[in-house]
Protein backbone atom coordinates (compact mmCIF):
# COMPACT_ATOMS: atom_id res chain seq x y z
CA UNK A 1 0.00 0.00 0.00
CA UNK A 2 3.48 2.17 -0.24
CA UNK A 3 1.87 5.24 -1.41
CA UNK A 4 -1.31 4.55 -1.53
CA UNK A 5 -2.29 7.91 0.45
CA UNK A 6 0.38 10.18 -0.93
CA UNK A 7 -2.38 12.55 -1.53
CA UNK A 8 -4.59 12.68 1.44
CA UNK A 9 -3.62 15.25 3.57
CA UNK A 10 -5.79 14.99 6.60
CA UNK A 11 -7.10 11.38 7.56
CA UNK A 12 -9.41 10.05 10.86
CA UNK A 13 -9.88 6.62 12.14
CA UNK A 14 -12.33 5.84 14.69
CA UNK A 15 -11.47 3.16 17.18
CA UNK A 16 -7.74 3.16 16.45
CA UNK A 17 -7.14 1.81 20.17
CA UNK A 18 -6.85 -1.94 18.65
CA UNK A 19 -7.19 -4.38 15.79
CA UNK A 20 -7.51 -2.96 12.64
CA UNK A 21 -7.78 0.19 13.56
CA UNK A 22 -4.54 0.67 15.32
CA UNK A 23 -2.94 -1.39 12.18
CA UNK A 24 -4.44 1.44 10.01
CA UNK A 25 -2.36 4.38 12.20
CA UNK A 26 0.61 2.20 12.00
CA UNK A 27 0.67 1.38 8.62
CA UNK A 28 -0.52 4.90 7.04
CA UNK A 29 2.17 6.56 9.45
CA UNK A 30 5.07 3.83 8.73
CA UNK A 31 4.55 3.89 5.01
CA UNK A 32 6.82 6.29 2.72
CA UNK A 33 4.12 9.03 2.22
CA UNK A 34 2.28 9.44 4.94
CA UNK A 35 -0.47 11.85 5.33
CA UNK A 36 0.23 15.36 7.06
CA UNK A 37 -2.14 14.82 9.86
CA UNK A 38 -3.77 11.09 11.12
CA UNK A 39 -6.17 11.47 13.86
CA UNK A 40 -6.80 8.38 15.50
CA UNK A 41 -9.69 8.20 17.95
CA UNK A 42 -10.18 6.24 20.75
CA UNK A 43 -12.99 6.04 23.52
CA UNK A 44 -10.13 6.11 26.42
CA UNK A 45 -6.62 7.46 25.26
CA UNK A 46 -5.93 6.56 28.57
CA UNK A 47 -5.87 3.05 28.30
CA UNK A 48 -4.88 2.92 24.70
CA UNK A 49 -0.96 2.29 25.02
CA UNK A 50 -0.06 1.63 22.22
CA UNK A 51 -1.67 4.01 20.07
CA UNK A 52 0.15 6.29 22.71
CA UNK A 53 3.68 4.93 22.31
CA UNK A 54 2.91 4.94 18.38
CA UNK A 55 1.96 8.81 18.35
CA UNK A 56 5.16 9.83 20.52
CA UNK A 57 7.06 8.50 17.98
CA UNK A 58 5.41 9.94 14.74
CA UNK A 59 4.37 13.29 14.61
CA UNK A 60 2.00 13.39 12.47
CA UNK A 61 -0.56 11.35 14.64
CA UNK A 62 -3.15 13.09 17.02
CA UNK A 63 -4.95 11.03 19.26
CA UNK A 64 -8.26 12.22 20.18
CA UNK A 65 -11.10 10.87 22.45
CA UNK A 66 -14.10 9.88 20.96
CA UNK A 67 -17.16 7.55 22.47
CA UNK A 68 -18.92 6.69 18.78
CA UNK A 69 -22.19 6.59 21.19
CA UNK A 70 -22.28 9.85 22.45
CA UNK A 71 -23.48 12.50 20.51
CA UNK A 72 -21.75 15.19 23.33
CA UNK A 73 -18.42 13.22 22.50
CA UNK A 74 -18.78 13.19 18.92
CA UNK A 75 -19.50 16.90 18.70
CA UNK A 76 -16.70 17.20 20.96
CA UNK A 77 -14.52 15.34 18.72
CA UNK A 78 -15.58 16.87 15.35
CA UNK A 79 -14.72 20.66 17.22
CA UNK A 80 -11.12 19.25 18.02
CA UNK A 81 -10.99 18.04 14.76
CA UNK A 82 -11.33 21.05 13.72
CA UNK A 83 -8.85 22.64 15.46
CA UNK A 84 -6.26 20.11 14.40
CA UNK A 85 -6.48 20.28 10.32
CA UNK A 86 -8.18 24.04 9.99
CA UNK A 87 -8.02 25.26 6.62
CA UNK A 88 -7.39 22.14 5.51
CA UNK A 89 -10.50 20.13 6.20
CA UNK A 90 -10.86 16.25 5.91
CA UNK A 91 -10.33 14.10 2.85
CA UNK A 92 -10.45 10.97 4.80
CA UNK A 93 -12.79 9.42 7.14
CA UNK A 94 -13.02 6.02 8.24
CA UNK A 95 -15.43 4.62 10.00
CA UNK A 96 -13.77 1.58 11.67
CA UNK A 97 -15.05 1.67 15.23
CA UNK A 98 -17.34 -1.58 16.00
CA UNK A 99 -18.22 -4.02 18.11
CA UNK A 100 -19.42 -8.19 18.19
CA UNK A 101 -22.47 -8.15 20.39
CA UNK A 102 -22.34 -12.16 20.11
CA UNK A 103 -25.51 -13.54 20.35
CA UNK A 104 -27.81 -16.27 17.98
CA UNK A 105 -31.62 -16.94 17.88
CA UNK A 106 -31.89 -18.44 21.77
CA UNK A 107 -29.75 -15.57 23.30
CA UNK A 108 -30.75 -12.84 21.60
CA UNK A 109 -32.58 -9.90 23.16
CA UNK A 110 -33.82 -6.44 21.99
CA UNK A 111 -30.94 -4.97 24.13
CA UNK A 112 -28.27 -6.93 22.45
CA UNK A 113 -29.84 -5.70 18.75
CA UNK A 114 -29.93 -1.78 20.08
CA UNK A 115 -26.72 -1.96 21.62
CA UNK A 116 -24.69 -3.29 18.51
CA UNK A 117 -26.81 -1.24 15.78
CA UNK A 118 -26.16 1.85 18.12
CA UNK A 119 -22.29 1.76 17.56
CA UNK A 120 -22.26 -0.40 14.46
CA UNK A 121 -24.42 1.61 12.25
CA UNK A 122 -26.12 4.55 14.16
CA UNK A 123 -22.32 5.95 15.22
CA UNK A 124 -20.66 5.89 11.64
CA UNK A 125 -23.98 8.02 10.56
CA UNK A 126 -23.91 10.38 13.07
CA UNK A 127 -19.71 11.04 13.58
CA UNK A 128 -20.31 11.57 9.50
CA UNK A 129 -22.80 14.31 10.15
CA UNK A 130 -20.80 15.78 12.61
CA UNK A 131 -17.56 15.89 10.22
CA UNK A 132 -19.67 16.79 7.01
CA UNK A 133 -18.39 20.65 7.18
CA UNK A 134 -14.32 19.56 6.98
CA UNK A 135 -15.31 16.69 4.34
CA UNK A 136 -17.19 19.95 2.75
CA UNK A 137 -14.13 22.28 2.96
CA UNK A 138 -11.67 19.45 1.73
CA UNK A 139 -14.14 18.49 -1.38
CA UNK A 140 -14.42 22.13 -2.56
CA UNK A 141 -10.78 22.27 -2.99
CA UNK A 142 -10.72 18.86 -5.45
CA UNK A 143 -11.88 17.42 -8.47
CA UNK A 144 -12.90 14.03 -9.27
CA UNK A 145 -13.47 11.37 -6.57
CA UNK A 146 -11.47 9.76 -3.99
CA UNK A 147 -9.31 10.60 -0.84
CA UNK A 148 -7.40 13.00 -2.43
CA UNK A 149 -10.52 15.47 -1.92
CA UNK A 150 -13.02 13.98 0.50
CA UNK A 151 -14.00 10.56 1.24
CA UNK A 152 -16.09 8.25 4.03
CA UNK A 153 -14.96 4.91 4.36
CA UNK A 154 -16.97 2.94 6.22
CA UNK A 155 -16.02 -0.75 7.63
CA UNK A 156 -18.63 -3.10 7.41
CA UNK A 157 -18.42 -6.91 6.46
CA UNK A 158 -19.06 -9.79 4.67
CA UNK A 159 -21.50 -10.80 7.00
CA UNK A 160 -24.11 -8.09 6.53
CA UNK A 161 -24.47 -9.15 3.10
CA UNK A 162 -27.97 -10.24 3.20
CA UNK A 163 -27.33 -12.43 0.05
CA UNK A 164 -24.65 -14.33 1.01
CA UNK A 165 -26.26 -14.96 4.88
CA UNK A 166 -28.06 -18.44 2.84
CA UNK A 167 -26.41 -22.11 2.57
CA UNK A 168 -22.90 -23.30 4.29
CA UNK A 169 -21.87 -19.36 4.85
CA UNK A 170 -24.79 -19.10 6.92
CA UNK A 171 -24.29 -21.45 9.41
CA UNK A 172 -21.21 -20.33 10.34
CA UNK A 173 -21.50 -17.18 11.75
CA UNK A 174 -25.04 -17.14 13.76
CA UNK A 175 -25.02 -13.44 15.23
CA UNK A 176 -27.97 -11.69 15.01
CA UNK A 177 -27.32 -8.03 16.52
CA UNK A 178 -23.82 -8.15 14.07
CA UNK A 179 -25.31 -9.17 10.89
CA UNK A 180 -28.34 -7.11 11.56
CA UNK A 181 -25.91 -4.19 12.34
CA UNK A 182 -23.43 -4.10 9.19
CA UNK A 183 -26.91 -4.50 7.17
CA UNK A 184 -28.12 -1.52 8.19
CA UNK A 185 -24.45 -0.12 8.29
CA UNK A 186 -24.70 -0.88 4.46
CA UNK A 187 -27.82 0.89 4.10
CA UNK A 188 -26.44 3.72 5.74
CA UNK A 189 -23.19 3.72 3.55
CA UNK A 190 -25.70 4.03 0.51
CA UNK A 191 -27.88 6.79 1.98
CA UNK A 192 -25.15 8.75 2.98
CA UNK A 193 -23.39 8.03 -0.82
CA UNK A 194 -26.64 9.19 -2.58
CA UNK A 195 -26.60 12.71 -0.31
CA UNK A 196 -23.16 12.94 -0.39
CA UNK A 197 -22.72 13.05 -4.17
CA UNK A 198 -23.32 16.65 -4.83
CA UNK A 199 -20.64 17.95 -2.84
CA UNK A 200 -17.97 15.81 -4.49
CA UNK A 201 -17.39 13.24 -1.10
CA UNK A 202 -17.08 9.76 -1.74
CA UNK A 203 -18.68 7.29 0.55
CA UNK A 204 -18.21 3.22 0.20
CA UNK A 205 -17.93 0.05 2.55
CA UNK A 206 -15.40 -2.06 2.50
CA UNK A 207 -15.18 -5.34 4.03
CA UNK A 208 -11.66 -6.13 5.59
CA UNK A 209 -11.33 -9.63 5.54
CA UNK A 210 -11.30 -12.27 8.29
CA UNK A 211 -8.38 -10.75 10.49
CA UNK A 212 -6.74 -12.32 13.65
CA UNK A 213 -8.09 -9.65 16.01
CA UNK A 214 -9.81 -9.01 19.26
CA UNK A 215 -13.25 -9.76 17.66
CA UNK A 216 -11.73 -12.26 14.97
CA UNK A 217 -9.93 -14.70 17.24
CA UNK A 218 -6.90 -16.69 16.47
CA UNK A 219 -8.13 -18.91 13.79
CA UNK A 220 -8.94 -16.01 11.07
CA UNK A 221 -6.77 -16.63 8.46
CA UNK A 222 -5.13 -12.53 7.77
CA UNK A 223 -3.07 -10.70 10.19
CA UNK A 224 -4.24 -7.42 10.62
CA UNK A 225 -1.02 -6.09 8.57
CA UNK A 226 -2.29 -8.44 5.60
CA UNK A 227 -5.55 -7.10 5.68
CA UNK A 228 -4.81 -3.13 6.12
CA UNK A 229 -2.34 -3.01 3.43
CA UNK A 230 -5.02 -4.73 1.22
CA UNK A 231 -7.56 -2.27 2.60
CA UNK A 232 -5.55 0.88 2.50
CA UNK A 233 -4.40 -0.03 -1.12
CA UNK A 234 -8.11 -0.36 -2.02
CA UNK A 235 -9.09 2.66 -0.40
CA UNK A 236 -5.99 5.01 -2.43
CA UNK A 237 -7.39 3.67 -5.79
CA UNK A 238 -11.26 4.58 -5.18
CA UNK A 239 -12.91 7.00 -7.80
CA UNK A 240 -16.00 8.11 -8.94
CA UNK A 241 -16.69 4.03 -10.32
CA UNK A 242 -16.86 3.23 -6.78
CA UNK A 243 -18.95 5.59 -5.31
CA UNK A 244 -21.76 3.82 -2.88
CA UNK A 245 -19.98 0.47 -3.58
CA UNK A 246 -19.76 -2.05 -1.01
CA UNK A 247 -16.38 -3.67 -1.65
CA UNK A 248 -13.85 -6.70 -0.32
CA UNK A 249 -10.49 -6.31 0.84
CA UNK A 250 -9.44 -7.26 -2.21
CA UNK A 251 -11.22 -4.85 -4.17
CA UNK A 252 -14.25 -6.84 -5.50
CA UNK A 253 -17.63 -5.83 -5.25
CA UNK A 254 -19.67 -7.81 -3.01
CA UNK A 255 -23.29 -8.48 -2.99
CA UNK A 256 -25.68 -6.58 -0.91
CA UNK B 1 -57.28 -14.25 -3.27
CA UNK B 2 -60.09 -16.13 -2.02
CA UNK B 3 -59.14 -19.91 -0.80
CA UNK B 4 -54.93 -18.78 -0.73
CA UNK B 5 -55.68 -18.82 3.47
CA UNK B 6 -58.05 -22.10 3.25
CA UNK B 7 -55.56 -24.59 4.65
CA UNK B 8 -54.67 -22.26 7.14
CA UNK B 9 -56.03 -22.67 10.88
CA UNK B 10 -54.45 -20.13 12.78
CA UNK B 11 -53.04 -16.71 11.84
CA UNK B 12 -51.82 -13.86 13.85
CA UNK B 13 -51.44 -10.09 12.18
CA UNK B 14 -49.30 -7.63 14.19
CA UNK B 15 -50.63 -3.81 14.01
CA UNK B 16 -53.86 -4.87 12.96
CA UNK B 17 -55.62 -1.35 14.13
CA UNK B 18 -55.65 0.33 11.01
CA UNK B 19 -53.66 0.08 7.26
CA UNK B 20 -52.67 -3.02 6.40
CA UNK B 21 -52.87 -5.35 9.19
CA UNK B 22 -56.58 -4.40 9.71
CA UNK B 23 -56.92 -4.73 6.00
CA UNK B 24 -55.37 -8.66 6.05
CA UNK B 25 -57.99 -9.41 9.06
CA UNK B 26 -60.80 -7.78 6.81
CA UNK B 27 -60.31 -9.78 3.81
CA UNK B 28 -59.27 -13.05 6.08
CA UNK B 29 -62.44 -12.34 7.87
CA UNK B 30 -64.52 -12.08 4.57
CA UNK B 31 -63.05 -14.65 2.52
CA UNK B 32 -64.90 -17.71 1.33
CA UNK B 33 -62.61 -19.65 3.42
CA UNK B 34 -61.79 -18.25 6.47
CA UNK B 35 -58.83 -19.12 8.86
CA UNK B 36 -60.53 -20.61 12.16
CA UNK B 37 -58.81 -18.21 14.13
CA UNK B 38 -57.25 -15.15 12.99
CA UNK B 39 -55.57 -13.13 16.39
CA UNK B 40 -55.45 -9.42 15.88
CA UNK B 41 -53.00 -7.80 17.63
CA UNK B 42 -53.29 -3.53 18.67
CA UNK B 43 -51.01 -1.69 20.92
CA UNK B 44 -54.56 -0.26 22.28
CA UNK B 45 -57.34 -2.27 21.73
CA UNK B 46 -59.59 -0.21 23.32
CA UNK B 47 -59.05 2.78 20.66
CA UNK B 48 -59.06 0.20 17.77
CA UNK B 49 -62.85 0.49 16.74
CA UNK B 50 -62.54 -0.38 13.35
CA UNK B 51 -61.36 -3.99 14.58
CA UNK B 52 -63.67 -3.72 17.41
CA UNK B 53 -66.25 -3.57 15.17
CA UNK B 54 -64.94 -6.34 13.10
CA UNK B 55 -64.71 -8.66 15.68
CA UNK B 56 -68.16 -8.18 16.61
CA UNK B 57 -69.21 -9.46 12.91
CA UNK B 58 -66.63 -12.07 12.78
CA UNK B 59 -66.57 -14.10 15.88
CA UNK B 60 -62.96 -16.05 14.54
CA UNK B 61 -61.56 -12.42 15.11
CA UNK B 62 -59.64 -12.34 18.29
CA UNK B 63 -58.42 -9.42 19.43
CA UNK B 64 -55.30 -9.46 22.11
CA UNK B 65 -53.73 -6.75 23.01
CA UNK B 66 -49.72 -6.30 21.72
CA UNK B 67 -46.84 -3.61 22.11
CA UNK B 68 -44.44 -4.37 19.58
CA UNK B 69 -41.65 -3.02 21.66
CA UNK B 70 -42.43 -4.05 25.02
CA UNK B 71 -40.39 -7.42 26.27
CA UNK B 72 -43.34 -8.07 29.15
CA UNK B 73 -46.07 -7.38 26.50
CA UNK B 74 -44.85 -9.39 23.88
CA UNK B 75 -44.83 -12.51 26.40
CA UNK B 76 -47.83 -12.03 28.04
CA UNK B 77 -49.60 -11.55 24.14
CA UNK B 78 -47.62 -15.13 23.67
CA UNK B 79 -49.55 -16.61 26.48
CA UNK B 80 -52.78 -15.46 25.59
CA UNK B 81 -52.05 -17.15 21.58
CA UNK B 82 -51.17 -20.08 23.81
CA UNK B 83 -54.74 -20.51 25.30
CA UNK B 84 -56.42 -19.45 21.89
CA UNK B 85 -54.90 -21.83 19.86
CA UNK B 86 -54.07 -24.30 22.13
CA UNK B 87 -52.65 -27.91 20.62
CA UNK B 88 -53.60 -26.18 17.14
CA UNK B 89 -50.32 -24.13 17.26
CA UNK B 90 -49.84 -21.01 15.37
CA UNK B 91 -49.97 -21.42 11.21
CA UNK B 92 -49.06 -18.38 10.07
CA UNK B 93 -47.33 -15.38 12.17
CA UNK B 94 -47.59 -11.82 9.87
CA UNK B 95 -45.21 -9.43 11.31
CA UNK B 96 -47.22 -6.22 10.41
CA UNK B 97 -46.71 -3.73 12.68
CA UNK B 98 -44.08 -0.91 11.51
CA UNK B 99 -43.58 2.34 12.03
CA UNK B 100 -41.55 5.62 9.66
CA UNK B 101 -39.81 8.03 12.29
CA UNK B 102 -39.22 10.05 8.93
CA UNK B 103 -35.96 11.89 8.80
CA UNK B 104 -33.69 12.75 6.29
CA UNK B 105 -29.74 13.26 6.50
CA UNK B 106 -30.39 16.67 7.98
CA UNK B 107 -32.62 15.85 10.42
CA UNK B 108 -31.69 12.30 11.79
CA UNK B 109 -30.83 11.56 14.83
CA UNK B 110 -29.45 8.61 17.45
CA UNK B 111 -32.49 8.74 18.99
CA UNK B 112 -34.92 8.57 15.45
CA UNK B 113 -32.78 5.74 14.22
CA UNK B 114 -32.99 3.83 17.09
CA UNK B 115 -36.79 3.75 17.54
CA UNK B 116 -37.24 2.76 14.09
CA UNK B 117 -34.92 0.08 14.44
CA UNK B 118 -36.77 -1.25 17.80
CA UNK B 119 -39.97 -1.11 16.34
CA UNK B 120 -39.08 -2.37 13.04
CA UNK B 121 -36.16 -4.63 12.75
CA UNK B 122 -36.23 -5.90 17.01
CA UNK B 123 -39.91 -6.60 17.74
CA UNK B 124 -40.62 -9.41 14.75
CA UNK B 125 -37.51 -10.79 16.31
CA UNK B 126 -38.74 -10.80 19.31
CA UNK B 127 -42.25 -11.72 18.55
CA UNK B 128 -41.47 -14.55 16.42
CA UNK B 129 -38.71 -16.25 18.99
CA UNK B 130 -41.74 -16.11 21.75
CA UNK B 131 -44.38 -17.87 19.61
CA UNK B 132 -41.75 -20.31 18.18
CA UNK B 133 -43.19 -23.00 20.96
CA UNK B 134 -46.51 -22.74 18.67
CA UNK B 135 -45.05 -22.36 15.23
CA UNK B 136 -43.37 -25.53 16.01
CA UNK B 137 -46.42 -27.25 17.23
CA UNK B 138 -48.15 -26.37 13.97
CA UNK B 139 -45.16 -27.27 12.26
CA UNK B 140 -44.68 -30.63 13.98
CA UNK B 141 -48.38 -31.74 12.33
CA UNK B 142 -47.60 -30.75 8.59
CA UNK B 143 -45.00 -31.55 5.97
CA UNK B 144 -43.87 -29.50 3.32
CA UNK B 145 -43.14 -25.54 3.76
CA UNK B 146 -46.23 -22.95 3.84
CA UNK B 147 -48.93 -21.65 5.74
CA UNK B 148 -50.76 -25.18 5.65
CA UNK B 149 -47.87 -25.78 7.93
CA UNK B 150 -45.95 -22.65 9.88
CA UNK B 151 -44.79 -19.54 8.24
CA UNK B 152 -43.31 -16.31 9.17
CA UNK B 153 -44.06 -13.51 7.29
CA UNK B 154 -42.05 -10.44 7.76
CA UNK B 155 -43.64 -6.99 5.83
CA UNK B 156 -40.68 -5.20 4.82
CA UNK B 157 -40.06 -2.75 2.05
CA UNK B 158 -38.64 -2.10 -0.73
CA UNK B 159 -37.06 1.10 0.41
CA UNK B 160 -34.82 -1.80 2.73
CA UNK B 161 -33.08 -2.92 -0.68
CA UNK B 162 -29.55 -1.78 -0.82
CA UNK B 163 -28.92 -2.25 -4.72
CA UNK B 164 -32.23 -0.46 -5.14
CA UNK B 165 -31.55 2.48 -3.19
CA UNK B 166 -29.26 4.65 -5.85
CA UNK B 167 -30.10 6.58 -9.00
CA UNK B 168 -33.68 8.16 -9.11
CA UNK B 169 -35.33 5.96 -7.39
CA UNK B 170 -33.00 6.97 -4.37
CA UNK B 171 -33.66 10.57 -4.42
CA UNK B 172 -37.53 10.12 -3.57
CA UNK B 173 -37.82 8.75 -0.35
CA UNK B 174 -34.43 9.61 1.71
CA UNK B 175 -35.82 8.01 4.88
CA UNK B 176 -32.85 7.12 6.83
CA UNK B 177 -34.54 5.27 10.17
CA UNK B 178 -37.20 3.57 7.70
CA UNK B 179 -35.11 2.49 4.82
CA UNK B 180 -31.79 1.20 7.39
CA UNK B 181 -34.75 -0.58 9.86
CA UNK B 182 -35.95 -2.49 6.55
CA UNK B 183 -32.52 -3.91 5.57
CA UNK B 184 -32.10 -4.80 8.68
CA UNK B 185 -35.61 -6.41 8.57
CA UNK B 186 -34.19 -8.23 5.65
CA UNK B 187 -31.37 -9.50 7.47
CA UNK B 188 -33.30 -10.86 10.51
CA UNK B 189 -35.82 -12.92 7.69
CA UNK B 190 -32.40 -14.01 6.15
CA UNK B 191 -30.89 -15.44 9.85
CA UNK B 192 -34.72 -17.42 11.10
CA UNK B 193 -35.44 -18.64 8.02
CA UNK B 194 -32.02 -20.22 8.76
CA UNK B 195 -32.68 -21.34 12.08
CA UNK B 196 -36.16 -22.38 11.59
CA UNK B 197 -35.66 -24.21 8.43
CA UNK B 198 -34.88 -27.39 10.43
CA UNK B 199 -38.05 -27.26 12.52
CA UNK B 200 -40.21 -26.72 9.10
CA UNK B 201 -40.53 -23.14 9.39
CA UNK B 202 -41.12 -21.67 6.50
CA UNK B 203 -39.96 -17.23 6.29
CA UNK B 204 -39.32 -15.37 4.30
CA UNK B 205 -40.35 -11.13 3.53
CA UNK B 206 -42.41 -9.50 1.46
CA UNK B 207 -42.93 -5.90 0.10
CA UNK B 208 -46.63 -4.97 0.09
CA UNK B 209 -46.15 -1.60 -2.68
CA UNK B 210 -47.06 1.45 -1.96
CA UNK B 211 -50.31 1.72 -0.66
CA UNK B 212 -52.88 4.62 0.42
CA UNK B 213 -52.56 4.06 4.16
CA UNK B 214 -51.49 7.27 6.98
CA UNK B 215 -47.99 5.52 5.83
CA UNK B 216 -48.03 5.36 2.32
CA UNK B 217 -50.49 9.00 2.07
CA UNK B 218 -53.20 10.32 -0.42
CA UNK B 219 -50.52 9.69 -3.71
CA UNK B 220 -49.77 5.85 -3.39
CA UNK B 221 -51.02 4.05 -6.49
CA UNK B 222 -52.20 0.94 -4.15
CA UNK B 223 -55.55 0.53 -2.12
CA UNK B 224 -55.04 -1.28 0.76
CA UNK B 225 -57.89 -4.22 -0.36
CA UNK B 226 -55.31 -4.12 -4.19
CA UNK B 227 -52.39 -4.84 -2.31
CA UNK B 228 -53.59 -7.03 0.22
CA UNK B 229 -55.61 -9.70 -2.04
CA UNK B 230 -51.91 -9.56 -4.24
CA UNK B 231 -50.07 -9.81 -1.16
CA UNK B 232 -52.61 -12.81 0.69
CA UNK B 233 -52.47 -14.85 -3.20
CA UNK B 234 -48.95 -14.56 -2.40
CA UNK B 235 -48.61 -15.79 1.23
CA UNK B 236 -51.20 -18.72 0.01
CA UNK B 237 -48.88 -19.96 -2.06
CA UNK B 238 -45.31 -20.22 -0.40
CA UNK B 239 -43.52 -23.21 -0.70
CA UNK B 240 -40.06 -24.64 0.20
CA UNK B 241 -38.72 -22.03 -2.85
CA UNK B 242 -39.74 -19.17 -1.47
CA UNK B 243 -38.03 -20.09 1.96
CA UNK B 244 -35.78 -17.23 2.36
CA UNK B 245 -37.16 -15.15 -0.27
CA UNK B 246 -37.87 -11.19 -0.93
CA UNK B 247 -40.73 -10.53 -2.58
CA UNK B 248 -42.92 -7.88 -4.52
CA UNK B 249 -46.67 -7.93 -3.73
CA UNK B 250 -46.73 -9.61 -7.19
CA UNK B 251 -44.51 -12.41 -6.30
CA UNK B 252 -41.27 -11.29 -7.91
CA UNK B 253 -38.34 -11.97 -6.23
CA UNK B 254 -36.36 -8.29 -5.18
CA UNK B 255 -33.16 -7.58 -5.01
CA UNK B 256 -31.44 -7.50 -1.29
Amino acid sequence: MSGAFKNCQTVLVTGANRGLGLQIVKSLASGDFSPGKIIATARNPDAAEELRHLAEKHPNIHVIKLDVVSQASIDHAAAEVGKLVQEEGLNCLINNAGINVVANFETVTAEKMLENFHANSVAPLMITKAMLPLLKQAAAKGRGMGIHRAAVINMTSLLGSVELNWGERANNFKWYPYRTSKSALNMVTRCMAVDLEADGILCMAIHPGWVRTDMGGPNAPLSTDESISSVLSVIGGLTEKDHGSFLHYTGEPLPW
